[in-house]
């Protein structure tokens, strides 16, 4: 998606280890009509799939999750992030490492809001090593809900995240999709604006 | 607002303690057609303010905001809750303390993203004991914004929140107001389907 590739080339930041910061329009500030523009490709991408509901994880994914939902008409449910791996009773929970901040947490979702009949949509800003969709992926099992797929804003494709879920079968839509970085510039996969 | 109050009568949760669980539609799972709706009214109410941007604090406060800046045509800011209140550089900071969690959570907005040339509408879920739209008012005079006012979604009137706010000289529009609960039925300030 152009509009994403050539925001991030503008106003992404590099840092040392790979990392890509973009608070400036998705992850602390975020940029409104951006979202709006990513849950419309969302929406296109998936129109045929007959999604009953959007899944993401707090905090950053909420904001193209709820673009998404609006858009395909339909309820978002955020898994919320637990310190404990406490067992409560009523929740679906699973396991997410955080390979940025070295910590594990649990993410939860009411049992309420995700069932059989589900065929859910799973929304997340960024794919790096795949644990938080990995965790959301789990939590869609637990409730034997169907997963038409995933949606993500920013991929690293160079990172292990993709091929996990492919290996899992699931259908997986990136709209920006990071090859390598090169001192402060980011090179996208399939991009001819490489320069 | 009756359309929020209505979706509270209809799916509101009243527990012990005067604790309101809208999880259905507003904190867990979340309805982005009424987050949209909630947005018009914000966007409505502010039009004459020149507002240049949302203020609101993760997770459940980003809905909300993103559909107001979304109609209003501005960036969306939302603070970070930290756990330690390690002065960060670059960072304006206030203590917020949870009475639900009883906790006290320190929340972080990145000083590139509020300055003295801002005129902000803080926008948030709920408002109670008002601590969360307090931090956020510490944060915008830390950093020498403007505020334009406070939307809030639901406000429970008869906890000291509401009072703190317009004792600061703030202006605030809350568009389902709580007088009181009875079992679980919930009572709205100046509504007349108090049945």
């Amino acid at each position: 998606m152009k509009l994403l590739e050539d925001r991030i080339r503008e106003d992404g930041v590099v840092l040392a280890g790979d990392v890509l910061k973009v608070n400036q329009f998705l992850n602390h500030q975020i940029d409104p009509a951006l979202m709006y523009a990513l849950g419309q490709e969302f929406s296109r991408l998936y129109k045929e799939e007959k999604v009953t509901k959007i899944l993401t994880v707090e905090s950053s994914g909420i904001a193209p999750a709820i673009m998404t939902g609006l858009l395909m008409h339909v309820p978002v449910v955020f898994a919320k992030k637990q310190k404990s791996s406490t067992l409560n009773g009523g929740l679906y929970t699973a396991k997410v490492y955080s390979y940025t901040k070295q910590v594990e947490n649990t993410i939860a979702v009411d049992t309420k809001f995700l069932n059989a009949a589900d065929n859910v949509l799973i929304v997340d800003d960024f794919l790096a090593n795949g644990q938080a969709v990995t965790g959301l992926l789990d939590i869609c099992k637990l409730a034997h809900a169907q997963v038409a797929g995933v949606g993500i804003a920013i991929e690293k494709s160079f990172q292990k995240g993709a091929d996990l879920i492919r290996d899992r079968g699931v259908r997986l839509e990136s709209l920006a999709r990071i090859s390598s970085f090169e001192g402060n510039k980011v090179h996208f996969v399939g991009s001819t604006e490489n320069d």
